[in-house]
């Protein structure tokens, strides 16, 4: 290990580009996340969900800015977090798509008995409180309390979605590595 | 869509096992966090890292309340999130073997001139100041500006490595689907 004298920030401060170029390769599960704070659902895909805690059920995911269902998200008193299989790939793409009705095919979702609008066709679901909507930078952190969940079926008929550098994976035997 | 009647929620409550086999199926891109609070560095996996904003540029992940190097990570003021490829899986056991030293092997790390301990083979890394440090029922929600980064190879060069129900996988063009 070699001590190397401090260089300048100018030499090694961050440009958005590398930053964004290195997350651009970092891959994520898939969600489409729901939610209606009394003006109609929103719906929208999201590569940020992670599980914080199992007791309590805690799940948190980010919210970018730019994105047009974000405050409805960030107001509702409950949401519902779909998690997606490769199966699913089409739900993804519909709320990842901006200027469209994403509730026009009423075939593709239902309403659960709470009253939240949801996807059934979804591998997963977790319907939850949002408990804290943190601002950063324009963006929102979300923690959501799960209350209730469909969990999906058993890991021999799992076949998820990867999304990575603007594209889609599904793992499998041929992707395992260990 | 049919409303149905509200459901008790006897029925629909939800169980930790079912949140977490959610989440077991849902994958997740993997890196390795290194802190020093000034006790000296710790370094763990992570699966829960994630990009909020680019501008301004920010990191999130969460720690669990169960993991040795959390407090540590909580008081440091600088972090490194390294976002691993397949090529590194050896270093994301590494961060995930409870036990050992994890700096055992010093011809893997080395310090940036910032003095922050860092592992160069890493595919990409970012050295952030930590913004926020959030309780979530125990465990902790991490807030990162990011200050520096090596956002790694280009893009026809990189293995992305991927977690999933405890096992390891790398993606390529036989995962790919759309």
């Amino acid at each position: 290990m070699t001590m190397a004298p401090p260089a300048s920030l100018t030499e090694t401060s961050l440009s958005p580009d590398d930053f964004t170029a290195a997350f651009r390769h970092h891959p994520a599960g898939v969600a489409v996340i729901t939610a209606d704070a009394g003006r109609g659902p929103v719906m929208l895909t999201a590569t940020s969900v992670s599980s914080v805690s199992a007791e309590p059920a805690l799940l948190m995911f980010s919210l970018s800015a730019h994105s047009s269902s974000t405050p409805t998200i960030r107001r509702a008193e409950t949401v519902v977090v779909h998690l997606l299989g490769a199966g699913q790939l089409a739900l993804a793409q519909l709320g990842a798509t901006s200027g469209i009705n994403r509730f026009a095919d009423t075939s593709l979702w239902s309403t659960l008995p709470s009253g939240d609008v949801y996807f059934p066709g979804a591998r997963a679901w977790i319907r939850g409180r949002v408990l804290t909507s943190m601002d950063a930078g324009g963006s929102a952190i979300v923690l959501v309390e799960a209350i209730e969940a469909s969990p999906g079926e058993s890991a021999d008929e799992q076949v998820p979605l990867v999304y990575h550098n603007r594209a889609w994976h599904e793992l499998g035997d041929h992707s395992q590595i260990a």
